[in-house]
């Protein structure tokens, strides 16, 4: 078979609808457009950090020219991308009409967002020695992108909106390496340093002044299955209580509660609740001097 | 001397070859381009999840008119890139048949790699309690982005293609913050939950319904060096047996193997071999009761 | 409300300065742009690696026209961002001299800063058995790509430039998952391989002939903080010498001194000076058989 | 009134709905898409030039991919247009399916409209000496460009859709100074040669094998008005039978009839009706001999 | 000589500066970016016909929004092309201010050219049969593309900026075929139908209601030069009093008088004054039937 | 029929090649990429006038620096499209041998090229009083679009380059309205004012220190057809000597000579050959004097 026929060949093969993709329904309509929703969180960016991100802002009515055109987008592809997230199409009104009001209902919560928002920003301002200017931290910090990004997922969750949350995180996840679940409930001055490889459950809670850093896990020990084998989605991440601070790379898994005032150190791996005001920290290594240039 | 002076100093001083560019023969030709590797990628993707990625397909006519563009597209940067690879200039007819030929032979394994790439979702929507849809497993999960390249980049790899395999690796590593070297043997129904700093090794072997978290390494322990105090390619990186789980930033290193069945707990620093049905767990963490606003 | 009034009444709530950013002074003038920081990273590289990053090169002159035109195209750049970073406006003259000034010292230190990279090369090609080539390194080696930000950045903050500095090596960061303070002082022949989730604190002293793998903090361990409550900006993260190597997922913090020819193993949390010629191991994991399929 | 007072005010007084706008009310919702305009006539050049226009064509095969891809993408932005040319908003399903079914009508005539350009084609190649390739007179000749765009947008206009067409010729207008009203009826084997500044207008009926140079106008003399005082739109531009040939910059007005097999010379100022056969010169110019430099 | 050497010969000959350049002194600075001044032209449009141009306007505030946000961009780009225009440097800050002065000069007349500009498309409306709705004419008519860029050229041009009123009118003569000197004074109700070929030199005055049509000049007779031999730049185009209608291809030229209410008609060579009320046409052509086939 | 069935029956019908196609061969390989030639005129414009059009030029260096990379783009970029003009592929190694070699010979006929261009803006400042800068004839004026993009294409043709030369003009053309057909051979100090609808025929030859007004056809009257009716191409166009003026929209056709030294009037037919020293004018248009508000 020569080369021709070889590609002619696997176009066939491989536009038959095989059967995982049958099983797995692969097989859809419009799907969200990724371009759209990063665009989605940049005019958001613009909205809460005018000047920051976006146009040179240069007194209040430029404010508030600028914040009027970034909501007007914002109303337009929020409400599209809703609706492909309903996997609903342009004839089914009742759908549309839906996607329409949680739009809205969503803009109406942006103030809130933006409060909690400075609340991290100030709460990592108060952990990190090396800030120099609010701007930096604005402007460079990871924590700063992946919470824009989760606060914004976790609304529209607490909304009803499917895929698209995730899809938000996810952008985050993959700029920063820090991994929140949209479902995650995270109290106010909030703060991750570093952060690559933080992973914070779908159950967690997570109360006020909390501070992670790289690495750390509030993730779930053990699932449940169902009769049919499926892992049940059921409470199975930590509760962290307010003031807890845990070091880089340690694990903190399961509904177990810690308890506030906690400091766990670096490299832990904890299962089980721990009281109030609890300082925990990994065994001592082992070390020897050795001279003959060998590795371990 | 003034800034005038100053820059043409320095453009002499840069263009003459330095010795460490000699000795490194970083002087070379043309080299692949990251634009058109990613191009290729782009239309893998969208051949072999058809609707998700590109253009909305109507039905299975629509399906066959986009698979064949996007195939004759694929063939062509495919075939350019892999010569680019080998360095070879276009007057090196031999070497420009070799680079076609391998481009046809890695087209026939498109539809392997797909319906392996399809176990690997199934395996994902059975790991992760908190998965809504087959949509947002493909669309969200970094494991599906970083698995696309890696089994792309490992047929390559097995056609013989040097350089292209690993920039399809760190292009997925960048994104993902899963590493995965093209040269790894990874089987069927894998899954990686999070996945931030995960690691595999260039001579590990997975087996099949292998589950990793975060931050796992499948690395190596120790190096051979040569005579010429080079490090030796040899195999020294763990095999995991089917169904292993190795739970966050657990380390398993060197040529060892980890007996089928085994859950490997998080944070564990492993470099011996471990039997079937094994459950590894790290030392209790020593804790307690502080009331007096220490750090550790 | 109806809907119309909902986006107005929240455009004019949000164009309001609130309380938080008036005492964060986020209300600002131009900030530097991150189109232009990337494309004088974009510049650099093509100067420091030239034939690898931008236009292919012919011959010495071609070398020699490329260089000039990216040097210019570098210096008119750099100087309007580090304008920009000292929030100086286009009127004030003094400001903008000092911008000239600081981007002619930063364009006579390329010749350093290049042959320091290429040491990180050689390193890197000693460290890595999977290594093939040398083009391998630098076009897929995120350490390159983290390595050259952070000498860069770290030449810009000795220059004292501010802000700047910080955003490449975050740009760095979002792409490699390596986090590089460019106030840390690192030495030649440095190497990080994988590298995702690796920290390293701002006032870190790295020797040469250091390596590092992947999720390896250098941090710090406790803070001290003055009369206002906030953290100073001491001397806090610790002093790693010559030939020292730390494995995968280890934490080292506070300002202690990690003796030369010292190999640290994985998962190790070390809050204590090591002398030289170390060998540091993590306690063995607890093992046990299961036959019940249960997880851990 | 300082700069911030004016441009404040002019703001305010430019955002006020001036009387002229109100009555020429040019107040509108969304309006057709000048790139989506540019994008279908790119389509249709791709689907009846395969080869010429978009990706290289291998085989048969491929050119079945290429034009369903192309079709598909046709229909879908045609719809989208002349839904937007009925200014008929998203809601008003009526003349949704109104703009569909006239998308399809004018695929159905797609295959016509290619016989007839080629009818062109073939009837410039046998004006021009030049000529030295097929390629040529696709890739270069305006006619070919202006031509297409008349072709679809008469037939657009048949189907009855608004704006639309005169959006597409006036496309070619700016490109090739040639300037066809979509309601002009043309005939097979048409040619223009050079062409800029021909005018064709709306009402002007046109034979077979008719040739046209360069600033031949087509026009109205006289236009009758209504008791408003507006122009009405009655016939009033010339026929032209088969095998008339007009040379530059020569004007045919009103609803006069050039009989066939006419030869109309340059620089005519022709308002009367012509019998077959005719040959039409200018009056000899005056030349006089000067030898004292002046000018005219 | 090889194609290396060559090449090289040319690049050093070609960077000589040439006898001519020095004469010319063609050696400059910056010069105005044609991509600014495109979108100096963008935004004025889309002030000017709000909803045609830019985003979908939904109201009065909106409106008020889009209008706010563009103005402030054309004030940021105006005064930069304005100040490139005046070959001012950024350092020279009296050239800045006075650009700054001439920018917010023009925003204060921009209501007054969009008054105008509506006398335009109304008069277009009344000469043209063809037309079926405003929205075409402001759409599709190239009339009104050449008097958008007309009007603000002559406006900047009475301002005395240099250079940037010939690029805008250049501009619409590519796009459009008409050739308008911004230094040409041209009233109200001014109509051009097809218009390519139309010239309207430097020193015209053209009344209110005029109409002109394809290939129309209005141009210069003869120059008076200076002792230098260069020409000199007296008022040397003709004056159109109101009312004055010029048929296709028409040439007048000479400062001579077209007295008001006058008709001029197609392919005239019209270099004397005509009293007001006249009706000027060419003599009658010479028309023969012929049979044997030849040309002219 | 449905619409699905509409376009599957269209996709296959538009797949089959037509007659029309076979007959004029339109099946073809790789064609000249618009964008490249695009991008070839633009480079030969940086190395022409450098600082007027690409980056600025700060000094000596600077030019060449920049004129060094353009010469290698354009050598790169030439060789391509003169190959893809010959339909030559890539495997054909005479063919590319004989394209570089072309390049080459190119290359060496710049500096002429330049040298001439500069001739013709001298003469376009000496034509007309409304230039106020040679900056301003450089960047606005499109006799210099249309004479860069000639006198390329003229080198090109001359060299054996087919399809290339006249795409470059029609690219010229459909900007400016002037439309040179390669072949033309033009002398030094040429100027075209305005220059909408001007065509010069590709037998044409023109002496130094011509000038042409907007609207001049010199073109052919006549042709002579071989015994299979097609055109045959010989000399058929004028010859304009040295110290030619023609005005406005006259056109000259035939190969007739127009002596040294004449002036040709505007709107003037002429199709026989003139003495030196000649003036041309038209007969005097009819003018009346009329009251009723009728038009002609």
């Amino acid at each position: 078979m020569d080369k021709k026929e070889i590609l002619s060949k696997n176009v066939v093969l491989l536009s038959e609808v095989t059967e995982s993709e049958v099983r797995m329904q692969t097989q859809g309509g419009n799907q969200p457009s990724i371009e759209a929703i990063s665009r989605i969180i940049d005019l958001l960016k613009q909205i809460i950090f005018p000047g920051f991100f976006g146009a040179e802002i240069r007194d209040r009515e430029s404010r508030y020219y600028h914040i009027g055109v970034c909501m007007e987008e914002l109303e337009t592809r929020l409400k599209e991308q809703i609706r492909l997230s309903f996997k609903c199409f342009k004839g089914e009104n009742v759908c549309e009409d839906m996607s329409d009001e949680i739009a809205v209902k969503f803009i109406e919560m942006i103030p809130e967002i933006k409060r909690v928002l400075y609340t991290d920003i100030a709460a990592m301002s108060e952990t990190d020695p090396a800030v120099t200017s609010f701007s930096e931290i604005i402007f460079c910090y990871p924590v700063v992108q992946v919470m824009v990004n989760y606060r914004i997922a976790h609304a529209l969750l607490t909304l009803g909106v499917p895929v698209l949350p995730r899809i938000m995180t996810e952008m985050a996840h993959s700029k920063t390496g820090i991994d929140i679940h949209p479902g995650a409930q995270i109290g106010e001055y909030f703060s991750i340093d570093h952060g690559t490889g933080v992973v914070i459950g779908e159950t967690c809670i997570v109360g006020n002044h909390v501070t992670l850093y790289q690495g750390v896990t509030l993730g779930a020990k053990k699932f449940t299955y169902n009769e049919n084998g499926h892992p049940v989605n059921l409470p199975r991440h930590p509760i962290l209580e307010d003031n807890v601070t845990v070091y880089s790379n340690s694990s903190i898994l399961g509904r177990i509660t810690i308890g506030h005032d906690t400091v766990v150190g670096g490299n832990i791996w904890l299962t089980e609740a721990v009281p109030p005001y609890s300082r925990i920290i990994q065994q001592k290594a082992v070390s020897e001097t050795f001279t003959d240039g060998a590795g371990i």
